[in-house]
């Protein structure tokens, strides 16, 4: 294998493709920030695909979530990037994390998840409150099932209480959502480096 | 119109019909605990209908919130009832409230939403954990949107940690969730039929 | 007793008096606007009062929890003003919040609860991002120790994401929030005279 | 530098010594689990010091934070043990968080927190219902100020709905939350070495 890691960024919009979505740019922001750590990788919007609702690996019957889920196991790297809707993550964001809750049963002969040995990271948008809840809620279900989290691993913008602003309509970047995106970037980076030469011992 | 409030109750399920659905049956049994006060109503399974992801209260296209919508409106008390996945209410429950979060804009001629004089209960079942939070997701969520709340108003099972027998498996019914469900009937009712008589000022 | 319902406003600010607190202005804000519905009351700040942590509700030795929850139980209304620190409400308020669990054990006769018939209201302030989370927290737990909630039970303020303003060095005050707590004060008033009249039926 | 790492655990049982505490006992494991993997450390019970409510470093006037928090900064691993109340964190557990949040403002030249290169974890106990919760909250604050979180760094105990035995009171120690302490255990002295001799780049 070669020696960077590669990342999968989801976006839980709830719109589907062509239309706008500050998920879908502050996903690309997160990708394009693990970039300059020679980080490569790409942005799947689930809406778009035809996930149905489950916790298994595979629903059948034209389930697309066997194809995304390919692309987080093939990745080192998983950025959730969700919208935030009445304070809490997006109904798509909680379909992909209960996809992901079937990794609790895949294990190696070792004992080890399919997960182990990957990072998450998560980027949260949404015209006002909510961010903190929502990256608490996507942190604590990823790391149930397996995956680690780097220092400062979230980044997010909302504007102020009850105002009507996307993000992606923002006249200028908010500098601390900027570097607060680089940061979380960078030492997400550099733990999925570690843990891919020195991965988890079996248990 | 009569006397008695009317209520429905959505199951949040992620398993269609005829899938055997724990919280089918707690909020078949809250509707039950309901009839005991004289209340009638219906309970649907949402994911048995093509409801979209969105915020709108019609996503076209052959969307069946709208349908389910009309039931909302029509009832006097809405009980949410939901599974548990990773500790948070289901995906199902969180579609469902995104789509309610459109009632913020249809208000009446005094500037009163759609939802006002309306009360919501939570019902909640898992095999382990997450009761409390997901009744705190779910109640926060409809209070925003204009639903009262009585007086603990919410009932829930859940297990042992990381235990895996589901509420519809239990050899006995629980007596303290059968009680808890008991009472938030009682007073979701009697909450229900003070506000059919003697709603909510207009601001 | 007379017509009209009394509140009590716990500001549950890190800050001991003389300090300005951001959570005691929005505290005020909200019992003034009761105050337009013929609600009187005051407003307390627990941190000046030597509160000891636990469960019970005499901790002994000193603990001044005895004298507040007179006051908790002579109102009919308990607004619940906290300050946001990590998007999650302050630790006094949790401590309060513990104090009023031993309200479970605390009931009448026929089995109700002291906090029957007696309304929970939320006022939430921090520089960014926060309320609705913490309001679920708060709702969800005087709710589970038998406060009922009115529609649009909670009001709030925050800034834009990462900033540092306080509410209380705003130079205006924010619209919204002043229509929001006018609203939410409001309903408040309005479900505490039901409820006072025609109070949840015995078990 | 030895080779390996320390670790500091803080219980944030509301109760003092020297009453028996669940969260005290589940705290001292997962320190026993984590010896197996030659780290040494301790346990400090918060509540036997005077810890005072804020969020800077020291809040003077005989505040005992600064002890605790010179253990902290000389620790590799934090471990938050904390129970649950009303399906929370505990208002101890709270206030720590609260003044580990000053930790946002304590950076080193290159702009890196005081926090940076250790690793949380959490473990949770109550006799029902919280855990996963209780987990998100701690996680999510203890990542803001600068702590990364290995593969499955939480463990924990809960008994069925509205059940009240202890944790410490189980006749058998429950075997599933044994194996998850030495999961979560084993993770966090493994990443913690990572850490400790590839720390995260300078930003």
């Amino acid at each position: 294998m070669s020696d960077s890691p590669t990342a999968l960024v989801l976006s839980c919009t709830l719109k589907r493709s062509p239309d706008e979505s500050s998920s879908v740019l502050i996903g690309q922001e997160f990708l394009d920030a693990l970039g300059t750590h020679g980080v490569t990788g790409e942005l799947v919007r689930v809406v778009d695909h035809d996930v149905r609702f489950g916790v298994t690996t595979d629903e059948g019957d034209g389930d697309e979530w066997p194809t995304i889920r390919e692309k987080v196991l093939a990745a080192d790297i998983l950025v959730i990037a969700t919208p935030i809707w009445m304070g809490q993550p997006s109904s798509v964001c909680k379909m992909v994390m209960e996809r992901l809750d079937a990794e609790l049963s895949e294990t190696d002969d070792e004992g080890r998840m399919s997960t182990y040995n990957k990072v998450a990271a998560v980027a949260v948008v949404g015209n006002e409150d909510g961010a903190h809840h929502t990256t608490a809620e996507v942190l604590q279900g990823l790391n149930d099932v397996g995956f680690s989290v780097a220092a400062n691993g979230s980044t997010y913008w909302v504007g102020e209480a009850m105002q009507g602003t996307d993000y992606q309509d923002l006249e200028q970047k908010p500098e601390k959502t900027t570097s607060t995106t680089t940061t979380a970037a960078a030492n997400t980076a550099h733990l999925a480096r570690l843990l891919r030469s020195q991965g988890y011992p079996p248990a």
